[in-house]
């Protein structure tokens, strides 16, 4: 199952370029995350990121409408889950796919600091947005 | 050619987590490639990021004293290079390797925006940065 | 008139002591003058920020509800504005005051780079936004 | 007693004027007050920005040379401080005052949350960095 979250800009998102700074562009899927995933119920205390890969097809410009961010999982690991993403035009707009993206999350136990395991009750509850893994461009 | 560039910490870069957020840490690798590639003779103008990939292995803690990138090329290609790097703990502080990372950066004509060769010059000038590739822990 | 303009926090908003950081909320306004008056028909162009004053009341939470920016003017000079804010809690939340801020915003001229005289137009405009300024705790 | 702090500034500042952004450079005056005051022996744990005043004179552009900060305080009240600053053009460049800028620091007692008395030792200590009052242009 794939959702879409709405990701507002901000004016100072912009570089000296004029578009959304590549740096900016991962702080918009940490809060696709946060907003799309960790908001009531899953808990975004005591995970950790331990990979991104992102890549950048088109630039982004600033928009009042919010980027749309299509999210999934490809994957869910024994202690970890890999979200995949795209970073879509606003809603309304002509549809372009600005970027690609996957992190893998680590669920950690608060206590040990360490990677826990995942219950049965949480990976079934990740399983449903599991979809087929994004293709990037390059390998 | 490996090269070394400091790169100071803001008291802000930490998130609620108190380390250096992830998407901060991309902001980090810029600063790297502005200060060490592209300050004199080489320009930031006209580049575009096409992918990161970073692996983050040990929070990064706030220090007073910059972090050190080590960074040089996996590759020079035809239009493209690209940058690996290594984030690692202050001089003088234990040696910490806290994240490993890859940049593409494509040159950009800057009359049609789109890609342009690299002049033989160029080429031989960011020959001189290759190394061996990063390896990272996930393919 | 005064306006009340929703503006989203991010998760990355909040700095190690776990609140929105106090630069941060800079950026809230910076983004509530965009959204509430530089979006249609007034530009964000060739303005420039003179001058902020900003006091902070009680730390602002991240909350996945935006923080509800009321904004107005204090006053239409020749060629400036200044805008006052109070920043609140999210609609639906009990209302808490977090900030207090007043801004200068300066029109340039984008030939000369220089301050412009605001047109009789122009000051029409920005007066329907004209309030009480706002009061400060500290002169 | 008036200190100069260097603060290196970010490629990634610039915001689409091609200029340190307005909000950014509120960020620097904090990394100031950590660099120069908050470092060692004296902590930035417990201390909270009660109000910022930044009157922005020319724009900051983008150098790899750090800004100076200087900065001293205009006073040293029962539970609070007042920094005054001046965002000054790097060392060995045509001297420019960029920006003025004055933050009140309240102290916090960590277990109550609430403003604590400064000890006479620590008033002593503050005391050696109190020197004129910064004059802004705007009352």
């Amino acid at each position: 199952m794939r959702i879409t979250v709405p990701v507002p800009l901000r004016w100072g998102d912009m570089d000296a370029f004029g578009h959304v700074n590549n740096a900016t562009a991962v702080q918009l899927l940490e809060q696709a995350r946060v907003d799309g995933f960790f908001s009531s119920g899953r808990e975004v205390r005591d995970v950790v990121v331990a990979r991104h890969v992102i890549e950048y097809l088109v630039p982004i410009p600033y928009t009042h409408e919010p980027v749309r961010i299509v999210m999934w999982l490809a994957r869910v690991g024994g202690s970890s889950i890999e979200v995949n993403y795209e970073i879509r035009s606003p809603d309304g707009a002509p549809d372009v796919l600005h970027a690609k993206a996957a992190t893998v999350v680590v669920f950690l136990d608060p206590v040990a600091g360490a990677p826990r395991r995942l219950s049965e009750a949480e990976r079934a509850d990740w399983a449903a947005f599991v979809d087929e893994p994004i293709a990037f461009r390059r390998g």
